[in-house]
């Protein structure tokens, strides 16, 4: 037997951690994200005259599904039965950029953080992918946790978070 | 801030309906569909002897399977925990159809009319790819839901169910 | 040795066709499927005023995506590298219905009959999803193919395609 | 109408057995494998020089991911909320072999054997795809259930556990 | 900048390996596995008395379907069109098991070794799933590649194959 | 026949570019992304303390198993069968960061971008997931393309690239 690999098991190898005993609570997630962009690709975008069609309809489906797969794209994630997926868009024209707002609600014994940031990052993602035709340079920026509510560690609110 | 994405948020975009209030109940959906083929077709299937194998057998399982796959492929629907997800088929030689009938169950905050629906219409696309070599003009027929019990909107039985 | 259940294997059992000594070729496919409503929520739809949002464009985007996951749903499919797959909504009011026609193409050794009848099954099972909180008495009608072309068996044509 | 289908229906063909009126309990399952090799082979795994990287850590990922996709693999199998997944390895040198135990839990009205024997599997499976170059000839070998928890069969342990 | 993580990258990270260069050819592998169980349950799988149906009809399906989730279980391995995929099973009485082969086909610039042995194991887990409420002690033995061809590795064939 | 409808599809409705005339030529694509954390928390993934265990090992293998499903998740990608992807990581002390260059290649008719955008969100991601017990203000930042070869549009370099 061979103590090496079995330790480093217990040192380092990943695992699901355990939440059997953890009772189900309301939990919601809020995240954000940015995409930044060419003025003309954002002006398209609102004027909806991209060639591959209307941008943010695609992406605000995307960014749903995306979120229902979160537990099979993020490997320690525990798979969750989803109450709410919600994704907000804002176009910031001085900023020549969308921002993109995901929420996620679970009743459950995890909380919901990684479903409502794979939301906004297959949302961006879809942008990216509808417009590079025109704009290759697009860059998704500042992907983070607004809010969370719920759970063991309770509230969390993202300092500063009134200049997102 | 441009208001008008926003506000066609509000208006228009999709979202994944907030049921996260909502209490678990026990819910029951059972859905139909009928696939109409040449009469050879038809007694090919029952006799066992299409190319590609056990034709009903393997449509039952593709349709089961289709069931789990429901929130996958249906943007806003709610990923469930399935406790039953049943199909029976029904040859009607004298209509040259095959009916097949999609029962799925679960315990739950929302209704399974999708996965009763899916279940049937995955084992109807199958069934045509199994024969699709000597039959190509195969029809799925009137898939729809026959009945649901449970949740808010209480018993749902379609009219005329017994003409089916 | 049990010759019973390898002879079995032999004359009944499931298998994924060898394709492997096709030559690849363009092949497309046409389907078309029909999904009847009362003539309010056909009224709802094409005003953009379904609570859960431009049903269209999310049946649209689940039907594409529907189309790519077809070897995943349908068993003995071939996984193929699609290159064209596009939905076409017409709205019929005089029948209280929407025509949806799926196109698929790929440059390959199997044909896309499959995936182009999966991207109409799903953008209608999308469009009931949506409409169902009003209207649980849908159905889906007619899920047929219209129009193959490319591979051995040839260019395949419905009949009265016309009429569709 | 044509009874023979039906019938066969009720004789033969699958179904997702009903679970809905099970009360969730606590349930745990422990699944074991081995996988053996040539000396040279479990040398490299262990000293961290198998040129596709590092062998057991991506077997556990791709282990625990594979639990999850368990209901997607198995037809009959029902979709499970897991609440922990665990794979531990232990290097054999006398046998030259690596052992794997994987452990699955869930609070739900259906057991998780088969959650962790995916576990399990797709472990070992990983284990011979990232050393296949140089040795082709390894086996996975006595994949089965150690022991299981919860749920009304009660508790299982294999006979004979301490020797394998 | 940090030597370390970047270091330690090309020491010992996962990387799915460059394929670009090579040329397609037409590649064959077969796998092979043995699931050992009490002779009682073998007699029911064979009279097709199985409560879940027919267990071997199922399981063919559900390998066929797996060897198409390879490179979705498999971390390293790479997305393949497969061309062919066979499942065959024999019956071996005298040693309370059966047999089960995989086949994967595919003309592509890698092996289908680790789709035949998926093939293989998701067959041999869900005949355990579909006998396991009669059987927990089945155990899945012995899963190996037994042979492959095509490739710059060439021809591969297991020694003592004749005695499997 | 509604025109609007028909006419909507024409002007906005999302389609999967046709590429089926394109000839398939090899394809790059490089994409990076940053993520920005507390010093303490950069420490301990670095020295391998982490209680999920070895981060930017299974943000490794999580990026190269999101890359393969970037046609599941973006609605309007081509499926490709990837050649190669790799993901580097490279810690960046003094700005609390860890950088991600995400690499996919391919012999195809359609660029890589996507495939390798997404690699580097989910590898973030996961970062996230594995650390947020501890730090739940890291930023996910300037996910974008650096280079891109092969293809019609030719050779695209980021300007500044050296900056990054």
């Amino acid at each position: 037997m061979n103590d090496e690999l079995t330790h480093f098991n217990e040192q380092g190898r990943a695992h699901m951690v355990d939440v059997t005993d953890k009772r189900p609570t309301e939990r919601t997630a809020v995240a954000y994200g940015r995409i930044v962009m060419q003025p003309e690709t954002l002006s398209r975008i609102q004027a909806g005259t991209m060639a591959k069609g209307d941008v943010l309809g695609v992406a605000q489906v995307a960014g749903i599904m995306g979120a229902k797969r979160t537990s099979d794209l993020i490997p320690m994630c525990h798979p969750l039965p989803l109450t709410k997926v919600d994704i907000r868009f804002e176009a910031v024209p001085e900023q020549n950029a969308i921002d993109i707002y995901g929420t996620a609600k679970v009743t459950g014994v995890t909380g919901v953080e990684m479903e409502a940031l794979t939301a906004v990052s297959v949302a961006a993602l879809t942008i990216y992918d509808m417009c590079k035709a025109i704009d290759k340079g697009m860059e998704i920026q500042t992907v983070c946790l607004l809010e969370k509510l719920g759970g063991k560690s309770g509230h969390y609110k993202r300092d500063g978070g009134n200049q997102l």
